[in-house]
């Protein structure tokens, strides 16, 4: 279950020949009615973003608002220009005629290869009968998240329900394709969340970026920001709850529930990451802030040398001490402990005697967990990687 | 010809048996009537430095003279606590009582693996027969540069003559082990260079800044700053010349050699890495400042999705547009023009007509220049790289 679980929303995919062979490749998610709902949206920080970036900013900034958000794959429409973002635009004026909203109210999203304008004829084509085919079944839902996939090799989609104090439960619902670091020549890790929440647009806002932060912004896999990045929350009220603020009771419910949301997707990405055999988990603690512990925990989780030592299932602490030391965090290295599920490889900055049988034994796990403490403060973070493989270089040394 | 090509400096190498199999693991280099010398030291940025960097900073810190360098490979010595620092002291003392000079008059440099602690017995019984073996034969330089290699599978060396507006020529020698990013579960960049010039040590300590920012400082494999990163400079006034201030004029002819010197043993150490099938340099021009030309050159060097494009011989110009958008470099992505080895693929942004042959053929080319004009400025920099290859990960993934 997905976009459509939640109550007024409507979704639908199919194959527009933007991708050769049938492969599905055009999207599309919009409120039963029509009518535009809040809308938030967080973006990539890349300054050479994609045009539907720039044209989705624009909307959003202009009202807040959505009735509908068109999603291809098999192009990322980045690079492309001023005939790029009239192409972007032509998306939502295509799907607003065929909705009857305004072009406005309409998002946008693509993903797939950087500097290749995108083929307008398919998409021409493919609008009007991707609207006429939007419905609330399971498998409606399901079309919309296959449209939007590039090299993952599953659908990812997730629902969760959040049971406020008083009134209605809320329901979130999610689709997402894989991190954009993960795939070969692509760009773009894509999300597209909707909620039946009653809720102010500037408290979709703010819960969307809580949403986001430990999620999606904590899983490192290259440390590429991509031209793409896209991740956008609709919330239209179905649920009659009393609309949530940012003060107000329901608030911590929605946050929790959109950040579950996201962890499962940002979750499912890594699982799927290609070329990938392992999944870690870098959790620093002890870090003198939450920010150094921020930094701490990516340097590690994005060093290619942490990473190799992982495919090799080798628990060579001496790199992940090291990449603590270069992460712009202080600490004293002669105080740092580190484990590697558990088993306490590093005890204040030196090797420590451990069970070596254990260590090896776990680390045929594919999912482990690389513990730092500094112990310095209370700061903590953790940040999700995977491996670093002879998979990973086959992906990515070719765009064809 | 190496250190010993510069006159009134003798070195060593031999095998103590911190490495097994009889590989040389020893080096030495002293001034040949073992006074102290001015001497200057770059090190490494990580709070995880090494036990000997330690050491050698507090002894360049008390004085900036030194009479011999004493290193060795198959151990980094680092993360080895109280016990490491007495192991590097140790070093400088059993150095220092066969050369007859003050401990603190000693530098010690390692590498290797880290977090294993420095056997002492094949150092104690190694020294007094290296500090007898000291020779200023093309041989024993040759023998010095051998001890420090790890998995460099070529000897580092550099001799460089600057001549001075008047007065005699000045001779720089050195020698390098591979860059430690390249090499498995190594942790070090060393490199020791000596001079005949006569120099005031804070003139030699900036000469040798100069030197490393646009070589060693330039180059990036996989972006991690270890524990033992260290370039040693010492200048012994053999060559009479008129002892070089900042401010006089054999300074900027100083800076020359030791640059060019710097260069030559970053340019060996990146054609080596091993792994590597290509030798890219990512120049950036038009920056508003050459700091963020060196950002955004460090982008684009030290992007996995780069490296990989370049071993898969794809000129994927988005992904590096995409790595200046995210460096942090200040530009406008729609006047940005890329080109690999002269053949400009993208101009002002977006996809340019070029030749596709001539494209295909520049990419089968083992050195490629990735140069990007972001027509902001005046700001130039330029850092080197190598590709991201399945033998990269075959060398990083254990320590066996």
């Amino acid at each position: 279950m997905s976009v459509t679980a939640v109550e007024g929303f409507e979704a639908a995919g199919l194959a527009s020949g933007i991708k050769d062979g049938g492969v599905s490749d055009l999207s599309l998610v919009a409120t039963m009615n029509r009518a535009p709902v809040p809308a938030a949206g967080v973006f990539t920080t890349n300054l050479a973003c994609a045009a539907p970036v720039q044209v989705t900013r624009r909307h959003l900034r202009t009202r807040p608002a959505a009735s509908a958000i068109v999603l291809n794959s098999g192009n990322a429409n980045a690079a492309t220009g001023d005939p790029g973002r009239a192409a972007a635009a032509r998306m939502c004026e295509l799907t607003a005629k065929e909705l009857g909203c305004a072009a406005d109210d309409v998002l946008v999203c693509s993903t797939g290869l950087i500097g290749v304008p995108l083929p307008m004829e398919p998409v021409e084509r493919g609008i009007p009968p991707l609207a006429a085919a939007l419905g609330e079944t399971v498998e409606a839902g399901h079309a919309a998240a296959d449209a939007i996939l590039t090299t993952d090799t599953v659908r990812k989609e997730t629902v969760v329900v959040a049971e406020l104090a008083s009134g209605p439960a809320l329901t979130v619902g999610g689709m997402a394709k894989g991190a954009a670091m993960l795939a070969p020549a692509m760009a773009t890790m894509l999300a597209v969340l909707v909620t039946d929440a009653a809720c102010e647009p500037g408290a979709l806002h703010r819960a969307l970026e809580h949403g986001v932060h430990d999620t999606f912004n904590s899983l490192l896999v290259d440390g590429c920001t991509s031209t793409n990045d896209t991740v956008l929350l609709l919330a239209n009220g179905a649920a009659q709850n009393e609309p949530i603020s940012s003060e107000g009771h329901g608030f911590h419910a929605l946050v929790e529930a959109v950040t579950e949301a996201c962890d499962e997707l940002a979750h499912a990405m890594a699982a799927d990451a290609e070329g990938a055999t392992k999944l870690a988990r870098v959790v620093v603690q002890g870090a003198r802030s939450s920010e150094e512990a921020r930094r701490a925990a990516r340097g590690v989780a994005g060093s290619q040398l942490v990473q190799c030592s992982l495919y090799g299932r080798d628990p060579y602490w001496g790199r992940v001490l090291s990449e603590l030391g270069a992460s712009g965090a202080w600490f004293d290295p002669e105080r740092v402990d580190i484990s590697y599920n558990g088993v306490t490889v590093c005890r204040q900055g030196v090797a420590a005697l451990h069970d070596e049988t254990a260590l090896e034994r776990t680390m045929e796990q594919r999912e482990i967990e690389i513990l730092c403490d500094l112990h310095e403060g209370m700061g903590q973070a953790q940040v999700r990687c995977t491996d670093l493989t002879h998979g990973y270089v086959d992906e990515n040394m070719g765009t064809s």
